[in-house]
C-alpha cells in the first residue's frame, strides 16, 4: 500500500532551514527563521546580490493538464533533486499553494510522493502569512475606497464604477457577487461588488512582479480602483493607501526558503493563479535564486499557452529574468485526456487515444520553440499506471518531433528517478544571456496584441469583443495603457475557449468578453470564455476529512 | 520634544528571543522562533506545564475609559518592568492587538512611551499569524455553511437563520451589512450577512479560553452556526468542520513570546474584545505564564465592570485562573472625563472635575473588592500634563476609600517609574489559591444572571427585552443553556447602555436589545444598547500617513 503525500511528508526527515541557508552561502544574519525549517531570507540581502552573477533558468511548462493538474510542481522538485544529485548547485523556485483548494478538491500542492518540498502542512496552511498580508492590502485599500466615500467623497468616486474587489483565502462562491453598506447611512453607500480568492487579486500580481520594495509601493501606488463621475481613474496613490499597503507587505516581501526532502533548497514564494494573472513565483525569489545557484528550476503555471507565454511576454519583459530551457512536462495519461478519454478510464493502456492527443504536445512544443524561441525538452512524468506500449508511443513521437524526451520517475523514486532528465536539461540547455522572443512587439495596439497571442499561440483564426468591448480597449488605448503587455484570463484546459475543445483546435475565434486594468500590475487582463476568480467548494470537501489527532499531527491533507 | 512610541520602540536594543526564553527555562527545542525576537512556545511544551506550582496573578483592570483608553497595557508593561527590576521573576501577559484599528485612530496597541512590548510594528502587523488563522478558522466554517446548502441542503439549514458571521481583521463598516450569494445559481443562495471583526468572533473567544487543543477542537465542533427549518440548531461538527478549523488553529494556539523594552517576558497571545467577548489574552498563555514566574500580570479589556467582571465569571469560572489581586488603573485625565470634561480640555487643571468624577472610581473599585472578592491597589497612570493639586486629589480620596494607591511614571520613565507599584502589589497580593467571588451562581436562569450584572455591576434598577428577546432567553434556558455563563455586550464608557452617562450613574435600566448563543466559547451575550462588532475608520484614517521609508522602515505607526 503506497503511501500518501502527506505520510511521506511527515516521514521527511528535515535539516535545520540555518543549515540549507549556509549550504547557499547565505549569512545567518539574512536568515529569518519561522520555526525550525522554514526562513524568510532578508530583503536587504537579497537586494544585494543583483550583482553577482547568475545561474542559467529552467523554466517548467507544460501541455494542457487534465483537471487534476500534470505534475509540474513535482517535476521541479525532481529535477531539482536530481540535479542536486549529479553534483550541480541547484535550487528550485515554486509557488505557495492557496490555502482555499486545500480545503476544496485539490489538497496540497507542494510537489507529490517523493518529489515534494516540506515541512507540507506548513507550506500548504498559512506558511509565513505571505497570503494573509496580501489578502490584508486588498482589503484595506478596499475599505479605505468604501470610507472615502462615506466620508463626503471628496475624489468624486463613482460608486457604480468602483472596480476594486476585496479577497481572501478561501472556496467561497457566496462572496462572489454581493451587495454590501447594506444597513442604513451608518454603513456607507451600498453598492454591487464581490471578493476574489488571494491569488487572482491583483496585489498577488504586483507582489510577484514586483523588483523592489520601492517597486511594490509604487506599482501599489498606480493601481486603479474605480472611475469618477467623469470618468478619470482614481489610483491607491490618491486615497495615500499605498504607504500602509506597503507596511502590510514589507515583511512577505523577502523570500521563503524551505527544502525538498532531499534537502535541495527552494524558494516557495508568490502564487498568482496563471488563468487570470501571469502565473509565476516571486520575481525576487527566483532572481535571488539565480545569484545563489548554477541551475535554478521555476515553474509557469498550467501549459505553454498560459503560464508559458505570460512568463515570457509579462515577465521577462520587464525583468532581467531569461530561460536557457523550457522543460515541457507530458504525461500519458494528459495526452490520452487530450486524445478524447473520460477522466474516470484514463487509467486503462490506449495507445490509439495517446497519439490523437499528441497534437496537444506538439502545439506547445512549437510555442515554446517556434514563437517563444527557447531550447526545450520533454519530461515524461512517470505514473505506475503507464504502460510500456504507451511509454513508447510517446517517446517515439518526440523523437518525430525532434525534442529530447526523457521519463522521469522522480514520483516514486525522489531525484534518483529524474536523473536522465537532468541530465538532458544540463546538455540541452543555452547560456543564460540568450534573449527570448516575444510573442507580440509592445508597441503594437492592444487589440493587434490580443490578436497576436490568439493566433500565434492558441491557433486561432481570430479574436472577436462586443463593441462595448472593443469601446473599452479603445479607450484604454487611448488612456495610454496601450504599451503594456495583455494578460490573457482563459480556461486552461483548452487552446480554444471551450474547455471541451481538446487537442490542438485551429480556426476558432477567441471571444474577449471583458477587460480589465491592472495598472500595478501593469498588463490588461483580456478575459476570454467564463474564468472563475472565486473558486466554490465541492459537495463533498476535503475540509471534511482534514482532521488533527491527539498528538496534535494534522492527518487528511492529500 | 518627545519621542513617539514607535520611535521608542524602534530605538530599543532588543535581546535574542531565546535568550528571553532561556531565562524562563524554557529548552530551546521548544522555542519556535518567528525572527529574532518572537517565538512561539511549542503546545506540547506548554501543556506539559500544567502540573507546576502556579505564580501569583495579578489582574490589571481599571476605570471607565476615555475614547483614548486609560493605558491599561501600558501599566501590564510598566508593573512586569518594575517587579523584574525588584529582583522578581515577573511575566505579562497582554492581548494581541487588532490590526484594523492601526490603520483607523487608535493607532497601535503595544503599551506606551518606555513602557511597551516589543517589536512594536510586528506585533501591531501580522504579528505571528494568529488573527488570520482565526479569520480563516471562522470563513473557512462561513464557506462550508453555504457550500452545504448549495448542493442540496442535506441538513435542512434554513437560509433565513444561518447567524455564523465571516470576519475580517479590518475596520470595513461596507462589510456590516451585506447580501451574499448574489449571481445566479451557480453562486448559492442568496441571504443576508455580514462581516465581523476577528477580535469580535466566537472563534476568537474560543481561541482565548481552549485549554488545550482537544478542548479547542470540542469548542469548535459546538459553535451553532445556524437553525433548520424546524428550529433545531446546526453546529460546526454537524458540517464536519471543526477538524479542518482546528488544523488551521493549530500553530496559533501556542502562545507568543516577546519582551519589554526592558526584556521582562512577556506573552502576546490571543484578543477577543471586551464588550462584545470576555476581553482578555489566551488561558494557555496566562496559564503557562504562572508556571514560569512568580508574579504574572495580566489584563482584563476596559474597565472592572467589562473585562474585570467577566475575567472573574467567565473566565475563573471556567478554568484555574485565581487573581491574587487586581490592579485599578486610574488617570487624572479619565476622572475629569468621568466628572465632565470635554475631551478637548482634558489637559487643563480641574480639580473639581476630578472630585465630580470620583464616583466611577468608586464604583469600578466597589465591583473588585465588594462583588469579586479580590483585594485591590489603584495605579494612578501618570501623565506629564498631570498637576500637583489634581494627583493629591486623587491620592487623597484613594486613601479615604482605603484603597492602596501609587503614581506610576512607567510611561515617561520605564519600570523605575513604577516600582512603587510593584512594592504595593507585592505586599498586598494574596496567596494564588484565593477563591474570587462570582457575581452570579451558575444555576441561575439567564434572565437572573443578567439582572444581577445589571444591578450589582452597573447600579441598574433592573433589566428590560422586548417580548422576542425574552421568548429567545427563555428559549435558550430551555434548550439546555441555561447554565451558562452570560458574557455583556455594552459601551464601555459608562455604566449604563448610554456612553454619555459619566462618574456612577444608578437606577437606570438596562434593556437587552439581542441574545447571542456562543456555545463553542460557553456563553451567552446579551447585547445591551448598540455595539459595533466591525468598527469603520475616521475621515483621516491612519492609514493615510503609514509608510515604509527607503530603508524598509515602517513609519507613523504611534
Amino acid at each position: 500500500m503506497s503511501l500518501s503525500n502527506i505520510e511521506i511528508a511527515q516521514a521527511a526527515q528535515l535539516r535545520p532551514i540555518g543549515e540549507i541557508a549556509e549550504g547557499l552561502g547565505i549569512p545567518p544574519e539574512a536568515v529569518i527563521p519561522y520555526g525550525a525549517t522554514k526562513a524568510k531570507i532578508a530583503l536587504p540581502y537579497v537586494q544585494g546580490l543583483a550583482d553577482r552573477p547568475q545561474g542559467r533558468l529552467i523554466l517548467m511548462t507544460g501541455t494542457s493538464p487534465t483537471p487534476a493538474g500534470e505534475g509540474k510542481s513535482t517535476t521541479v522538485v525532481g529535477l531539482g533533486d536530481a540535479l542536486t544529485r549529479l553534483g550541480e548547485k541547484a535550487m528550485i523556485c515554486l509557488r505557495e499553494p492557496a490555502q482555499g483548494p486545500v480545503f476544496g478538491m485539490k489538497g496540497g500542492a507542494c510537489g507529490g510522493g517523493y518529489a515534494q518540498v516540506v515541512p507540507m502542512e506548513d507550506i500548504n496552511l498559512h506558511f509565513t502569512g505571505d497570503f494573509a498580508a496580501i489578502a490584508a492590502a486588498t482589503n484595506l485599500l478596499a475599505a479605505l475606497i468604501d470610507n472615502h466615500i462615506h466620508h463626503g467623497n471628496a475624489l468624486s468616486i463613482d460608486v457604480r464604477r468602483v472596480t476594486w474587489r476585496r479577497a481572501l483565502d478561501v472556496n467561497d462562491r457566496a462572496l462572489r457577487d454581493l451587495v454590501l453598506g447594506l444597513g442604513g447611512p451608518g454603513n456607507g453607500y451600498p453598492r454591487e461588488s464581490g471578493f476574489d480568492i488571494v491569488v487572482a487579486s491583483e496585489v498577488m500580481a504586483i507582489f510577484c512582479l514586483a523588483t523592489s520594495l520601492n517597486d511594490l509601493k509604487r506599482r501599489l501606488g498606480e493601481i486603479v480602483v474605480a472611475q469618477t463621475r467623469d470618468r478619470k481613474p482614481v489610483r491607491a496613490r490618491d486615497l495615500n493607501a499605498h504607504g500602509a499597503m506597503t507596511a502590510l507587505l514589507r515583511d512577505a516581501l523577502a523570500p521563503n526558503l524551505v527544502q525538498t526532502i532531499e534537502h535541495t533548497p527552494a524558494f516557495v514564494h508568490g502564487g498568482p493563479f496563471a488563468n487570470i494573472a501571469h502565473g509565476c513565483n516571486s520575481y525576487l525569489a527566483t532572481s535571488s535564486a539565480l545569484r545563489l545557484a548554477d541551475y535554478v528550476v521555476t515553474e509557469a503555471g498550467f501549459g505553454a499557452d498560459l503560464g508559458g507565454e505570460k512568463f515570457v511576454d509579462i515577465l521577462c519583459r520587464s525583468t532581467d529574468l531569461r530561460p536557457s530551457l523550457a522543460v515541457v512536462v507530458a504525461t500519458v495519461r494528459s495526452l490520452k485526456y487530450q486524445g478524447g478519454v473520460d477522466v474516470a478510464d484514463l487509467p486503462r493502456e490506449d495507445v490509439d487515444a495517446l497519439e490523437r492527443g499528441l497534437v496537444n504536445l506538439e502545439r506547445h512544443l512549437h510555442i515554446v520553440r517556434e514563437v517563444l524561441g527557447l531550447p526545450a525538452v520533454v519530461a515524461i512524468n512517470h505514473r505506475a499506471e503507464d504502460s510500456a506500449a504507451e511509454i513508447d508511443a510517446l517517446l517515439a513521437a518526440c523523437e518525430r518531433l525532434g525534442v529530447r524526451a526523457s521519463v522521469a520517475k522522480h514520483f516514486a523514486e525522489g531525484g534518483a528517478g529524474a536523473e536522465d532528465l537532468a541530465r538532458a536539461v544540463i546538455e540541452e540547455c543555452e547560456p543564460a544571456t540568450t534573449e527570448p522572443r516575444y510573442t507580440y512587439p509592445l508597441d503594437a495596439s492592444l487589440w493587434e496584441k490580443m490578436t497576436t497571442i490568439a493566433t500565434r499561440i492558441y491557433g486561432a483564426e481570430g479574436i472577436s469583443a462586443d463593441a462595448s468591448v472593443r469601446a473599452q480597449i479603445r479607450r484604454l488605448q487611448d488612456d495610454g495603457y496601450g504599451e503594456l503587455p495583455v494578460c490573457v484570463a482563459k480556461t486552461q484546459y483548452s487552446f480554444s475557449t471551450d474547455p471541451s475543445a481538446l487537442g490542438a483546435p485551429e480556426g476558432h475565434t477567441i471571444n474577449v468578453r471583458e477587460v480589465r486594468l491592472a495598472a500595478g500590475a501593469r498588463f490588461i487582463v483580456m478575459i476570454c470564455g467564463s474564468i472563475m476568480t472565486m473558486p466554490g467548494l465541492p459537495a463533498q470537501p476535503a475540509a471534511a476529512s482534514i482532521d488533527v489527532d491527539d498528538e496534535g499531527r494534522i492527518t487528511g491533507l492529500f
